[in-house]
């Protein structure tokens, strides 16, 4: 069975690798495939967006994810079973919820913890254990008491145009849906500052240095530099709103 | 077999996936589990505590580790068993010897080594072939001459509070053992500078922005702060020693 | 069957993950090896010389690599097997031909993409699918049509002495080929700036502090301070040439 994993731990500590321990002692022919552990440090939004966008990449299996501001508090631990065989693991913060569509069955996870829990690593103590039990064959109403899918704490994409997430080459995904024709220039503003970009298919329909706005291979526009790093021109950061004219 | 790898070698050059290239040439069979290669460079003290930390969490295998300043110099390269069954791989210098307590066999590092021997990536041609070897089920006799377990080079955990390891958040590991009950207000020097923290039991439990102290999820001794980085508020390194009052 | 991979897409989005996503719905019973995903962006020499140095500790099997600057455009994607068995796949740039030598096939990736096919991640759409088929035991003559190995986009490592790779140790790899004997002194300029080094053998072999020109473990002359960054101190980039006298 396959284990996905995505979490915003980074890799430069052990917590991936240790979350990689737990699972193996539990499920021994589990295989672990790493989604990312990039997402920004507790940005549920970006987390969420990102399993959505990938989960039709990856077999069916395990979802675990861990973005989880709120580890300690009163939150809920789940698990989510969805009508095409899926099953999810991660925090009760909406995180799972834009790529866990149609839930059928979705429960706490009370038992299989990993005791004592500490305050501050339920990936460890609680996530991890919970996913590595489904991928060996516990089902998923072992795990705790059901929980009402309408229940679930669920995230908003923002209505308004808004940065979602800025990858490592600088280029700014957006939640902007329409994009004009190809071809057509636009004014982008953030706040007081505006920049000029232009409507393309790709980088090769842009001049070298000039902003262009384009579909990305998620389908969602994003603005970016041809060579160069829109973040870095435009200083936008995520949540940032922005104004297309 | 499982190999867990811990190194302070980063992710961005070849060395880790050199490394488990070599270990798949020579043992197809085996599975690696990355827990870092995040660890500080040269840190063998922060190497060693992050392996003894996240051992527990590690099936019982074959346990290699390199972090390795005297890589080329006359220090030993050794292979260790514990009364546990674990075997441990990597160079005489301290770093597996917070985490291999029980040693009842040493040996030195001699043969199945891949030739010619390079002088700087030890990593490649003496330890990762042992690794290998011994998940492939060579005995740990085979691989060179005994070693006596007491000559073996051990590193020393401050005596003092010393900053221990910086994490991704910039919180701050101390080899502090004691904490005052939670709730108590105390001050926190690093030399010249003074903080004031409040001892928690986790983040929920502070202020935005207060400088909190709590036991980590292995137990050690935290300085953080929530939504914040304790390390670059203080300026505090590894090695930088502190003053709770 | 081993699939090897090399990108130059770091590991803070998604990209490398949702790849190893595709290979496993395809072929479930590969293996991947992340040989490293940290190739500066669109480096293609350096993404070809790290494959050619690397992958001799590799097993045999599917070699993928993609550092591909001309994504969306014109440049054609390649499978090809070289004399020893080894399979290749990626972007008709150069990059997989310092590695792959002695050519007996090469076809054109144009079966088997993940349709529709976005303009900017090939790496999803073409190359990981080609090399999963590739490992679950598809025929290269399937992938698409023959093309002669003559046509192949070829790499140049530049006639003049030239920086090559710098590691995260601030190591700088140069294309250097003749270095003198161990203990003599050179003056190495870079454009109007000049540093004394020493030829050795190992760090061991010189003062702290000191710049030193020795054989990397890949056989590679290359600069390096001892506990320092010889790219900090030089302020070389990938590209720069220098001089020794």
């Amino acid at each position: 069975m396959i284990v996905t994993f995505l979490t915003d731990f980074g890799l430069q500590d052990d917590f991936v690798g240790t979350c990689h321990g737990v699972i193996a002692r539990i499920a021994p022919d589990a295989s672990v495939i790493d989604i990312t552990h990039g997402i920004e440090p507790q940005a549920v939004l970006q987390g969420a967006i990102v399993l959505r966008n990938t989960l039709p990449y990856m077999p069916v299996g395990v979802h675990l994810a861990v973005v989880d501001p709120g580890v300690g508090s009163a939150r809920r631990a789940v698990a989510l079973r969805t009508r095409d065989g899926r099953l999810f693991v991660g925090p009760d913060n909406g995180l799972l919820l834009l790529a866990a569509q149609e839930i059928d069955a979705a429960h706490e996870l009370v038992n299989y913890r990993l005791e004592p829990v500490s305050r501050t690593f339920h990936a460890r103590d609680i996530f991890s254990p919970a996913a590595a039990h489904l991928a060996a064959g516990v089902a998923l109403e072992e795990l705790g008491p059901a929980v009402d899918p309408a229940t679930l704490v669920r995230v908003d994409i923002p209505d308004r145009p808004t940065v979602l997430m800025i990858d490592r080459f600088g280029n700014i995904a957006t939640n902007i849906e329409r994009l004009p024709a190809p071809g057509t220039r636009v004014e982008v503003s953030f706040a007081l500052d505006r920049y000029y970009a232009v409507v393309a298919e790709t980088f090769a329909d842009a001049a070298p240095g000039e902003l262009i706005l384009y579909r990305d291979s998620y389908g969602m526009v994003t603005l970016a530099i041809s060579n160069g790093s829109a973040a870095r021109l435009t200083g936008a950061a995520v949540g940032d709103e922005l104004v297309l004219t």
